[in-house]
Parts: structure tokens; sequence; C-alpha cells
């Protein structure tokens, strides 16, 4: 995956120091206080680097959170894949649940729900998010649901992209709405249903 | 479904229409300015009425918005429910495909973009729009699947709540991250496929 966030063109071991400090310290704000609240100013402060340094490398808050995630997820693309015991049932309930547990752990809570906020009004940060975090993410995904496909415990017409929409849709929609616990249980249960179906066998 | 608006007290017929004006200002004005940009001034000025009328009627934008999207569901409450005509794949597919379409209408896709922002990080506003859309929305669609249940095509134990949060969760994610073509095709993929599940038959 190319690299094409902005980064200094003149990047050397301070400044790639400023810069985690600037991630680290905007993550940990935005979990406090909330997005609303989240300032350049405070975000300065926290990391101890002056808010033009801030300017220099980020267009708005926003831009500075997305880089914070995508620095979370630095260094896990090589060895990324799903779980496949060969068990898809079993290897989706544990990826669902890992899904859930990340939702809810109050460190993740909150700066996703304000990437979430920022991706759904900002259409540049969303094309950035789609294509850096959201499409990689997916294609982990399909690449599960494809040795399944081939080991013949799925059809091969089935359209992967509807099977991931229904997977991850059901706990990311009840995850923003609060609309429901959001628990291993739940988890479980939707990977069952989606995978039987709703129909009585 | 007891209206806990906040509503003058003295609401009068001049003070109703002051209310419909700036509802409607509210919901025209986030379409076409996006929700960063709308403000209370913005929508007295549409209005024709002054800051102090909205102020005392509403605490924030987002409040505003929200009953502008109330006001549109008002008095569909009496014959609201979703088609039965006994076949469920047909009659979940004219559903989803009204969602679809509903999402994708323009003047629409930004208002609704704006309150999913506001519900996602406003625990209040997140507890009302449960309250007083989500959950009357989310027990039609529980009607229906229950009728289902008693003509013993769903199975009698199947969770409703999963079901719903499966068949809409999709549509909602491919709208809110803009992650797919959302179509009427779509529509009825996620119908077929959340009905007969995942595994081949």
């Amino acid at each position: 995956m190319t690299d094409r966030r902005q980064t200094p063109p003149d990047a050397n071991r301070r400044s790639e120091a400023s810069r985690r400090a600037i991630l680290m310290a905007a993550f940990e704000l935005v979990g406090e206080v909330g997005y609303a609240r989240l300032s350049i100013e405070g975000i300065a402060a926290r990391a101890g680097v002056g808010k033009q340094t801030i300017y220099r490398w980020w267009p708005s808050k926003g831009a500075v959170l997305f880089d914070a995630f995508l620095s979370l997820s630095e260094g896990q693309e090589g060895d990324a894949a799903l779980p496949d015991t060969g068990d898809l049932e079993a290897d989706l309930k544990e990826v669902l649940r890992a899904t859930v547990a990340e939702l809810t752990d109050p460190r993740f809570d909150e700066p996703m729900r304000a990437l979430n906020t920022e991706i759904a009004t900002d259409p540049e940060l969303a094309a950035r998010y789609a294509e850096q975090l959201e499409e990689p993410m997916k294609e982990l995904k399909k690449t599960r649901l494809r040795k399944a496909q081939e080991a013949g415990q799925l059809p091969a017409d089935l359209d992967l992209d509807v099977a991931v929409d229904l997977l991850w849709g059901a706990v990311h929609r009840r995850w923003l709405y609060r609309s429901g616990p959001l628990t291993s249980d739940y988890a479980d249960a939707v990977v069952k249903t989606a995978l039987t179906g709703l129909y009585a066998r």
C-alpha cells in the first residue's frame, strides 16, 4: 500500500518523534474531551510542539486524527490476515468478537466516533479512509471468504461485498446508534444468522 | 407515542406557523450549505423569524434539525406498516428499495448525514432519536418479521433484532461510507442473501 500521507520532505528522526507525539496526543485527547472540543491548540500543548508544527503537516484536526488511526495500523500489514482454521463460522466469530471488543474499548470508542463523524461529512477524508483503511481491511475479509468459496463452504457466485456488508454492517450499526447490547454473544449471533440465513432451515 | 419535544406553552396558530417555517428552513439549508455551515442565524433569516425565537424553543442547531426530521414523519403513524403480501422476500425488497431511494435522494442525503453526525457524538440526541424515530421504525420492521414467524417462514427462535440489524445495517453502512453503489439491485441482493444465508444451500 503506497503511503500518501503528508510527511515533511526533510523528515528526520526528530520530526518523526514530533509526528508520533502529535498523533498520540490527538488520539488521547479526543478520548478525553470529545471531538467537538478537540483543538489544534490542545493537541500541540499535549504533544509539546508549537501549533505551526501541526499546521505545517495537517490542514485540520480531522486530518490529524485520521493519521493517528492510520499509524495504529502501521506495521500490521505484513502478517495481517483473518484467522483460517478451516472452520469458517468459528473464524468469523473470533474476528467479529475482536471488532466488538475494539468498538466497546473506551480508548477507541470516542476517537472512532469522531472519525466516523468526519468521514460522513468530508468526502475527501472519506476517500482517503476508503483507500487507506477500509479497502485494505475489506480485502482481508474477502480473502478469507474467498478461501471458503474455494473450499465449497460458500457458493461460488456469492457477492462478497454484500457478505461483508451483512456481517460488519450489523455490528457497526448497533455500535453507532447504541441500539442494543454490543457483546460477544451478539457477534456470535450475527455470524450464525448471516451464515445460515433468516429462513427456517 | 408521547410527544416530548419542547413546544411553547402558548402554542397558537401563529407560533405553529413559525415553528414549521423554522423546521423547513433548517431542512432546506442543511441540504444547501452542509451541516458545518448551518447556523441558527441562517435558519432564522431563511424562516423570516428572529434568532431569539429559535433559541426559545431549541438549544442547538442539532436539536432543530432533529425536530425537522421528526416533523417529516408526523401524521404517518396511523397507517404506518410494512407491506404484507404474504411474500416476505418481495415485501422486504420493496421496503429496502424505498430505503435506498430515500438515502440517495439529494434532498435527504445531506440532512441525514448531518443527523447521523449529531447522533454519533451527542448521547442525549441519540436517546431521543432512539425513542422517537429508531424504535418506532424498528417495531414496524419487527412486526412484519413476526408475521413471517407466525406463517412459519422464519424460525420461531430467530432474534428479530439481529435480523433487522443484518438487513438495514448493510444498506446503512454502504450509504454512510459510500463504499459501493447503492441501488435497487443492491437492496435486492441484501434481502436475498440475508434470507437464504451466505452458506451454499
